[in-house]
C-alpha cells in the first residue's frame, strides 16, 4: 500500500505453451477479468503467446495477442514484464527460455515441477541476483495453494514434517481399485481412457512426479536447497487388489505418499505407497485430489486438499502468482533467501521404526505359517495381525496369500526375516512390504 | 524484491493484551527468532507491551519490553510501527485503541473477530485512507491461514460458496457427544473442565462466534461489505444425543456450519447445525479442529483444516500478519479495495431446497405415524427415511422418538406440516428440524 509509484504501470505478460494449462490461464484472465481488475491496482495484459502450432484448434481465444513462433523470442521480448513458462520438460526449451527471460530482466512463472526439482537452485540464484520473482505455485499440487502457505502463512513456524498425496494419477488408480474392485492394470487403463493417466504412465505411477513435488516442498518447509536426486522412490505398480482388500479389512487405505521430515542431522525424504488409517483425514482424499499435511511447532497440524491437476485449477495457481507479481511481492522465491539456505543433508541416523504390512504367497502346507512366525519371533518382531486368504485366483491351489501387520520394527529386520523364509522354498515371488504411516 | 530502500528499517511492534494469544505471540517471536530472521529482510522488535496487571505470573518473558499501563498509550506511542490488538471485545478499549493507532499511522494486527464483524467496514475504510494495513488472519479459524488464502491465493477466482466448521467449542461438544455417548449438558461440562468452553458458553454454543467469523469470510470471498447483523443464527443447545445417534445410523454427522453462498441477487449467510454425510471430508474434522471449504470457478473445491483456536496456533496467524507487514504487502486489507466493494445484499429469492432431518416425540398410539406421513404427503414432501426409536428414557412410556429424513423440500412446507401435526395433540415438545447440507 505504500509503493503507489511502482504500481500504476500495467503488468504485461507473455505465455509460452498453450496446452491444457496455458489455455486455462488465457480463459481465466479473460473470464474473470472483472474480479481481477477490482482487486489489483494495475491492469494485467497478455501481450504475447507462443506454442508449437499457431493454427491449431484451441479451447481459448488468442486472436488479440502477438504470436511468437519461438518461446525464446517471447522470453527476450521487450513487450513483456512476466514470462510464463508452460512448455514443460525438465530442460530443453523450457529451461533455455527461462534462463533467457531471467537474463533479460523478466519475472518468471512456471508450472514445471521437473525443471524446478532439477534446476531450481540454479534458477533461483540467478533470479535472486537480479531481484526477480520466479514463482511456481502451479508446480506443486495444481490448484492447492501450498507454496504460498509454506512461504508466507506458516513462515514463522519451525516445521517438523510435511507429507501428502501429491499425484492425482496414482490416487485415482488406487481409489478406483478399491471402489471398483479391479486390479492395477485395469484401473490404469480406465485412468488412461478418462485422461487421468498418460499413454506412458511410468512417470506418474513410478512415483517420479510426486518426488519432484516433494523435493520442492522440502525446500520450502525446511529452508534447505532442493534435492531431488536423493529421494528413494517407489511407485504403485506392485500394489495388488489383494493388498487393497487386506488393508481395508484391517482399517487401512493404501496411498502413495511423499514424506519429508526433519531429523536431528538432516532431512529424510521418501516417496512410497503407505498404509494409512481409514480414520485419518487424508484417507478420504479420493480420485484425482491431492492433499498435503504440514506440522509446525506453533500452528500444529494443517491439512489442505483440492484438485491437484487439470487445466482450470492449475491456471488458478498460475494467476495467483501473477497477483503476487502485480502486488510487488518482496517474499523470497523459496521463502528463505538463497544466501540463508542450508545445504541439503541426508540424515546420518537411520529413520526406521514403523509398523509394516507384509503380504507373502506361502506354500499351502502344514507348518509354513509357523515357520514365518518363528522367524519373526527370532528377530523380535511382534505381530499385530496375521491372516491367511485364499481368494487370489493364481494361487488358489498351491499357495495362500498371508497378510501380516507388525508392531513397531525396522524394515532391515523384516527384510532379514523374509530372506530367511525365502530360503525354505515355501515362498512364491517377492513379498510385498508396505510401511504403515502414522497420520 | 524491488523496494530495498523501504525494507532495511527494523519493524517495531507493540502488543496490547497478554492473555493466551499475546503470550503465544511473545513466545513465538522469541523461540523462532532464528527462522524469522533468516526469512525476513528486516528485524522484528517487540518494543512495548500492555495488559491489565504488570506483575501477573505469565507464561512468557516480557522483561526487556517497555510496559504500558494503558493500551491507548501504546497505540499512540512513537516507538512502534505496528499495533497488535489482543485485548478482545467488540468495542470498548479494543476499538478505541485500534482507532487511535490508525490515527497515529500504525499498521494494525488483530485477533478480534467481534470487532471486525461489527466495525470492520468502518475500520478498514479508516485504514485504507491512511494506506495502512489492518490484518486479521488470527480472527478467523485460529492457525488456519484462510484469510490469506482468500485474499491472495484464490483471489482471481469467482467464488460461489464458502462454508465450514468455524467454532472449536461446538465441534468438540458434538464430537464428544458422539464418541462418548453423552448428552449436550454433560459434554459441555467436560469441555469447560478441559478449557475448551467458557464459564458462560452461550457465545460459542449459541453460534455467535461462528457467525462473526462467517461475516468476515463472506466479505473476503465475495468482495462485499461485512454484514454480521443479517446472519440467521442457530446454536447447538437443542441437539440431543438421540439426534446424534439417529444421524449416525443414517450415515450422517451433525456439525455446526457457517455457510455463505452467492445467489442471483445477493449473498445468503447462515449459521446452524447441519447433517453432513459421514463420507464427506469435513465429517472427519473432530474435536477442537476447524475446517473451511471454498468453491471457486477455476480452482474447484479447496478444503483447509487445522486448530481453530489456542495460544500457539493463533499466535502463528498473528505472526503471519507481521510477516506481511514486514514484507510491505500491497494487498488490500479485505482483498478488494474499499471503493470497489459491493454493498451487502440479502438475496431476494428464497434459498430453501434441501433435505431435512426431523425428530418428533409422537404419542405411542395407533395411527399417529400414519397421521404424520399423511400430512407430509399433502404437502408433497416425500420421505427418504422414517424410523421409530424407543430408547429415550423420558419418553419410553407414552411417547416414541420418530426420526424422518425427507427428500428435497422447503423448510416452509415442513413447518406447515409440523404445525398441522401439533394440532392433533399427539406431539410432545418442539420437533427438531435440521438441514441436511450437501458437501
Amino acid at each position: 500500500m505504500n509503493q503507489d509509484k511502482n504500481i500504476v504501470k500495467n503488468l504485461n505478460i507473455g505465455i509460452a505453451g498453450l496446452g491444457n494449462v496455458g489455455e486455462g490461464v488465457v480463459n481465466l484472465l479473460q473470464e474473470n477479468s472483472g474480479i481481477i481488475e477490482e482487486k489489483l491496482k494495475r491492469k494485467i495484459t497478455i501481450k504475447g503467446v507462443s506454442a508449437k502450432n499457431k493454427n491449431k484448434q484451441r479451447n481459448c481465444n488468442i486472436d488479440s495477442y502477438n504470436w511468437y513462433d519461438s518461446p525464446l523470442d517471447l522470453a527476450r521480448s521487450k513487450e513483456i514484464d512476466v514470462f510464463i513458462e508452460l512448455v514443460g520438460g525438465e530442460d530443453g526449451v523450457a529451461l533455455e527460455a527461462t534462463k533467457i527471460a531471467l537474463e533479460s530482466g523478466k519475472h518468471i512463472i512456471t508450472a514445471n515441477k521437473a525443471m524446478i526439482a532439477n534446476h531450481g537452485n540454479f534458477l533461483m540464484e540467478k533470479a535472486e541476483k537480479r531481484k526477480l520473482l520466479l514463482l511456481f505455485e502451479a508446480a506443486v499440487a495444481g490448484g492447492i495453494p501450498i507454496v504460498k502457505l509454506l512461504k508466507e502463512s506458516l513462515a514463522s513456524n519451525s516445521l517438523t514434517k510435511i507429507y501428502g498425496i501429491l499425484n492425482g494419477t496414482c490416487n485415482y488408480i488406487l481409489s478406483s481399485m478399491e471402489t471398483n474392485s479391479i486390479g492395477f492394470d485395469e484401473s490404469l487403463k480406465e485412468a488412461q481412457r478418462l485422461g487421468y493417466a498418460e499413454a506412458d504412465p511410468s512417470f506418474d505411477v513410478g512415483g517420479y512426479d510426486a518426488a519432484h513435488k516433494l523435493s520442492i516442498l522440502s525446500s520450502l518447509a525446511f529452508g534447505s536447497k532442493i534435492d531431488f536426486d536423493s529421494i528413494p522412490i517407489e511407485g504403485i505398480e506392485n500394489i495388488s487388489l489383494d493388498d487393497i482388500h487386506a488393508a481395508k479389512e484391517n482399517g487401512y487405505k493404501i496411498k502413495l505418499l511423499g514424506i519429508s521430515q526433519k531429523t536431528q542431522s538432516g532431512i529424510a525424504q521418501s516417496v512410497q505407497p503407505c498404509l494409512i488409517s481409514d480414520k485419518s483425514l487424508i484417507s478420504s482424499i479420493d480420485g484425482v485430489n491431492n492433499a498435503i499435511v504440514v506440522d509446525g511447532n506453533f500452528v500444529g497440524t494443517v491439512t489442505i486438499s483440492g484438485l491437484g491437476a487439470g487445466s482450470k485449477p492449475t491456471a488458478s495457481a498460475v494467476v495467483a502468482d501473477i497477483f503476487d507479481i502485480a502486488n510487488n511481492s518482496t517474499v523470497s522465491n523459496l521463502g528463505t533467501p538463497i544466501n540463508k539456505m542450508k545445504e541439503f543433508k541426508i540424515p546420518e541416523e537411520v529413520i526406521d521404526n514403523n509398523q509394516y504390512y507384509i503380504r507373502i504367497l506361502l506354500r499351502n502346507v502344514a507348518g509354513s505359517i509357523a515357520n514365518v512366525t518363528k522367524s519373526m519371533a527370532e528377530y523380535n518382531i511382534s505381530l499385530s495381525v496375521i491372516n491367511q486368504r485364499n481368494n487370489d485366483r493364481n494361487t488358489k491351489k498351491d499357495y495362500a496369500s498371508v497378510t501380516i501387520i507388525t508392531d513397531l520394527t525396522t524394515s532391515i529386520k523384516i527384510n532379514k526375516v523374509l530372506d530367511q523364509i525365502a530360503k525354505n522354498g515355501q515362498v512364491k515371488g517377492k513379498p510385498t512390504i508396505i510401511k504403515i504411516q502414522q497420520t
